[in-house]
């Protein structure tokens, strides 16, 4: 990427050409498309409609040597799995582009094209962005909205003592391989989990279909932090054993000196969902995480109080706090 | 604001709280209100949604020693005014900010102050945001979600030769106040444009309800870069003596040896709303502008091609290109 022009030497227009995407496929609803002041679309009549967003910063979230695309698709990634832990369906994405001048031109196309790739694999239509000159790092926002049927939308609310926690995917891989990077080290296939994480959105759909679900949020910020916003005012206990952890993540992490399951407790980055489920609710939802092709494990059980514990009684670290994470 | 705690010295929670509003009104439509995954709300029946983002980037559109309650209400203002270029009603906003870990954490609650006042008084509900460490400036963006019959959208196309060219408020203070400061003078009340600008709600859905605009959008890069985009494929003819340009910019502007009228042309940042009137429908756009207690001004008459130039015929120069502007 080297030899070409840098951000700086584009027009504004040349710029936000860049994150345009030429394969995107038309939007029926659509009233106004991007391009005016503010895009304008039709809502389906029935359904709530939902929104989030979230950011990617340089040298907070990742580094100038990422594979830009990755950095594209990992953007929309990290805002569709707030809309899975809804059980929404995504519809539309807005982006907020900041470039410094001296970033490559090419760079940023490749950034874009992970977007654009991210959005058409998952239907998301992008109706509209602001590209700025950013005097520092990269920083990238999007705020994706989607709609989802009112009375099947699923929350952090409603959970009871009794209920099982479950959790998709694996747990630990984003922690590990920054643990692995931070020490020089190649994560090997564990770096997936960090870089392209794959947002659970047929899992958040299923669930949502199959009203089986209590209680319901992503693995942002680590599965002791989320499980204590999920159970706010109720508790619970989680089996270290039970974790899933895959046998990648064991080897890395006994290479790194490091406890797997201690890593799958308080790592975040994960984008899974954890999920509350009643007992005699749980065949059902096993069936519905099944019919998203998903798996879930069950890793604990909700009380009525005393924080989030392991099986054992030993209360369970926090997880990422943004101000002070990294350094 | 030196003493107390810094944003780095808060937990995330801590942070988020800096941007809540506890005088903010209820959103009778909303179904899972900020602090989920995702916020949900019902959309009103038959209206067309509307969703736009812009941003506020420290050291290229502020400089830390600002008001930062000013810096917050700008913040809305710039989206805010780009729904008044669609004749929409703003409904929601979600807020994605990014703070310097040495920031008094007292600037950063301003800065929230100033979000929240301004949604208040333009009957915005903060729904969502996201907080994150910067590395490097203060970069705040919100995405400003509205409503508007689909059958009074405004947009950008529709203009025809002939009809004439209205601009609200004044022009070119935002820039006057710019090259006030960049030469270490106070441009007094001048800077009022560049700091505090006040989107024109009122005046949007007034022209949208009156269904007597053919194009509109807001003159944010300045009238005759804006204005190009708002013909493209027509052209226009400006009569620079006809720019609205207050006594105090004329003042501001001699002292700084400017041509105001010049400035007016080219100046961005104004967030005054641009549109194009058919003759015969230029006594009922007066009429719903006086309604809305919005000044306007004829300004020129669109034609049929030739770019955008003067009634003598020269061009008009370029308004902003953000990666080229500001140094």
């Amino acid at each position: 990427m080297d030899g070409g022009p840098t951000v700086g030497e584009l027009t504004e227009a040349e710029v936000i050409a860049l994150f345009a995407d030429p394969a995107a496929p038309a939007f029926p609803e659509i009233v106004v498309p991007n391009g005016d002041d503010a895009a304008a679309w039709r809502a389906r009549p029935g359904m709530a409609q939902v929104a989030t967003t979230d950011g990617l910063v340089e040298d907070v979230h990742f580094r100038r040597s990422a594979d830009p695309e990755a950095i594209g698709r990992k953007l929309l990634a990290v805002n569709l799995s707030d809309l899975a832990a809804m059980g929404a369906e995504p519809r539309l994405a807005l982006l907020a582009v900041c470039l410094p001048r001296d970033l490559p031109a090419a760079f940023a196309a490749r950034i874009g094209q992970g977007i654009g790739a991210a959005a058409r694999a998952h239907g998301v239509h992008v109706i509209g962005g602001n590209v700025t000159r950013s005097p520092g790092p990269i920083v990238l926002h999007a705020t994706l909205l989607g709609e989802v049927e009112p009375g099947r939308v699923l929350t952090r609310s409603g959970a009871q003592p009794g209920d099982r926690l479950l959790v998709s995917g694996e747990l630990g891989r984003a922690r590990l391989a920054l643990a692995a990077r931070e020490r020089g080290l190649d994560p090997g296939v564990v770096g997936a989990g960090l870089d392209d994480p794959q947002p659970r959105m047929a899992l958040g759909r299923a669930l949502a279909a199959a009203g089986v679900v209590r209680a319901m949020c992503d693995v942002s910020d680590g599965l002791a932090q989320d499980a204590g916003r999920l159970l706010a005012g109720l508790g619970a206990r989680i089996d270290p054993a039970a974790l899933p952890v895959g046998e990648a993540s064991r080897v890395l992490a006994a290479a790194l000196g490091l406890d797997a399951a201690e890593e799958a407790l308080v790592g975040g980055e994960d984008y899974e969902l954890l999920f509350a489920v009643a007992p005699a609710a749980l065949d059902r939802a096993r069936a519905a995480a099944a019919e998203a092709g998903t798996p879930v494990t069950e890793v604990g059980e909700v009380t009525a109080g005393g924080g989030i514990v392991r099986t054992d009684g030993r209360p369970v670290g926090r997880g990422f706090e943004h101000f002070e994470r990294r350094g």
